[in-house]
């Protein structure tokens, strides 16, 4: 038995190196990193964390210091799925997904790291180990990027040995969106899986228009090509037009990923850990995934990702995202020259270690 | 034009006179209620607020002061659907859903709050003003009454006047939930309108078998006999017994309210304005439950309802929830004792007013 006895929640707002853009939510200038630290009476510390594109942080961490930490406080920490289920429960009249998620994660994290620490075990093999590899791509938020920039970018991926690229769509006019992809497809060559991310900026109608347009360009999937709560629309999106669609991102509990499966269509669900209840919950959506006979891929956090990925036997597509969290933390994720695979760490716990001297600037009050 | 020049938030913890229980959610002590005070540059003051049953409040306030208030700050107040629709996306990554609907809702009110004041009408007027009366019912937080003390409770809301009563589900066994069902009825007589609230915590087969059970006392509605997510849950338990249902309190878009008609089933739709992005979000919902042929209803918060139910067409039933905020507004509901409705104020505004001297003590930083 581990007994919690402590909960430490920390607040770090981050300037970006550069201004990124996006369809729907504009630009971003910071992100934002909660972190938690759990520490047990037998003297362990777990780590756990999750993310914004810059909003909200402040209101997780309230979340995690005001309601989440009585919940912990005194709990075995082997019991993790238990706490996961008295956390959602403990909350649930303000959680049952949105800001929740994110609060719930960063506590489940550390709740994992604490349980790998413990086994003496790398995360990915704690959950299964079917590899230590993921396939992986190179994800920017690059919509503002001119389009000599935008191949700069898309080539330094592959000079990474990345053989998977994504691109953001939602230019003024399909034109310009058309002729940034022929030019990526262009420059990749025929053998780099492509995909292609519009934000949800989308109308149905406008995104069935578009998928015909990418088709000729061997496109892997189109992701979130409208808001997510639209199933119907998800699915005459896919269903009409052939193009494979991604989503998940916005998705925020296991039933929304079980009715946007059930009511509309995603052929590459993409959970991400810190925005649905932590690792415990991206398992759940991983299980969801192989029930539908699909893969599941990830969004951000390719740094605690490259672990779950790894380990599962449906393991589709890791994202790098373009927030710069290795400059943060003493493992940048590491790509197989090779194969262009991520390799998950072999250390003991998630194999997220943050350097605590890089991040102490921007650590802020809550 | 108004432009708002400050955002206020102010957070209230207020202990309730006696322990309440309901099967979901235990045991209630206090009650939460940020506040909202937003002024503008001619001078005016619009209040909102939300509720929570004791947990999350912190974490709302902080997300209306450090995110919801940039967001604000400069607007026309006059356009409010505009500004909901800001609020909406501004924080849209930790929001669709979840605590940040109960943010938003504090704020939407009040906006609205100004644009009745200066329309110079009573918010039931502004709404469209169908009533000024609607159909109530008394709810309260029940479970743990011996069966001595919920048969007085019920006498007490027929003697105020009331011609519907409610009371909680969830005991140690069925036969007792029976037990009480069959006391209450006798005591009310027949032609008294009576509800039952499981409040989620029965599977679909439990509340299928319970339902049968309590058809033979003429009950109007069943309130969630189970977690909202499941849709295809609540269309079996409606369509295979022929028991009305009745849900909404915990769904916090509408979205979810759109999906739980298209794929569940509701009859008695009951969204709640402090948790479904205020008296904007409410209205959308409102006019969802008539494009699907019902009437709407509603989850506490009695004293800003009645003006919102009282305005609406197709109106269901007010319910007149037990948290004590009577204590603190200048206006306790008024029940006209003729016919048993409540009566939505005549002042301009939304009509709640608070009593800043006994909300006083409770106030708290958050």
């Amino acid at each position: 038995m581990s007994l919690i006895k402590e909960v430490i929640t920390e607040y770090y707002r981050i300037p970006l190196p550069e201004i990124m853009e996006d369809a729907k939510h504009g630009l971003h200038t910071h992100f934002e990193v909660p972190i938690v630290k759990i520490r047990t009476d037998d003297g362990r510390e777990g780590v756990g964390y999750t993310y914004t594109g810059g909003f909200g942080g402040k209101a997780i961490c309230s979340l995690i210091a005001n309601e989440l930490t009585h919940i912990l406080v005194g709990k075995d920490a082997s019991c993790v799925e238990s706490i996961w289920e008295q956390m959602n429960w403990g909350i649930h009249y303000v959680a049952r997904g949105g800001l929740a998620s994110f609060a719930i994660a960063a506590c489940d994290i550390a709740l994992w790291d604490l349980r790998a620490k413990k086994a003496d075990e790398p995360l990915y093999k704690l959950l299964g180990g079917a590899s230590n590899e993921v396939k992986c791509y190179g994800g920017a938020i690059d919509l503002n990027f001119p389009l000599e920039k935008l191949l700069r970018n898309n080539q330094k991926y592959l000079d990474m040995g990345l053989q998977a690229v994504k691109i953001k769509l939602g230019q003024k006019t399909l034109a310009e969106d058309v002729e940034r992809v022929a030019a990526v497809r262009q420059l990749v060559g025929p053998d780099v899986a492509f995909m292609v991310d519009a934000n949800m900026s989308w109308s149905v109608e406008k995104a069935i228009k578009a998928a015909r347009e990418f088709l000729k360009y061997d496109i892997l999937f189109l992701e979130e090509p409208t808001i997510p709560e639209d199933y119907a629309g998800y699915a005459r999106i896919a269903e009409e037009t052939g193009m494979a669609v991604a989503g998940g991102e916005n998705l925020r509990t296991l039933t929304e990923f079980h009715h946007m499966l059930q009511y509309g269509h995603v052929d590459f669900p993409q959970p991400d850990a810190s925005n649905i209840g932590g690792i415990t919950g991206w398992l759940k959506v991983a299980h969801l995934t192989q029930a539908y006979n699909l893969s599941v891929s990830t969004h951000g956090m390719q740094e605690l990702h490259v672990s779950l990925l790894a380990a599962m036997p449906n393991a589709g597509y890791l994202e790098m995202h373009s927030f710069p969290i290795d400059q943060y933390t003493t493992r940048p994720l590491v790509i197989n020259k090779d194969n262009g695979m991520a390799v998950a760490p072999e250390v003991t716990g998630t194999g997220v270690t943050f350097d605590w001297d890089k991040l102490a600037p921007h650590k802020q009050q809550y």
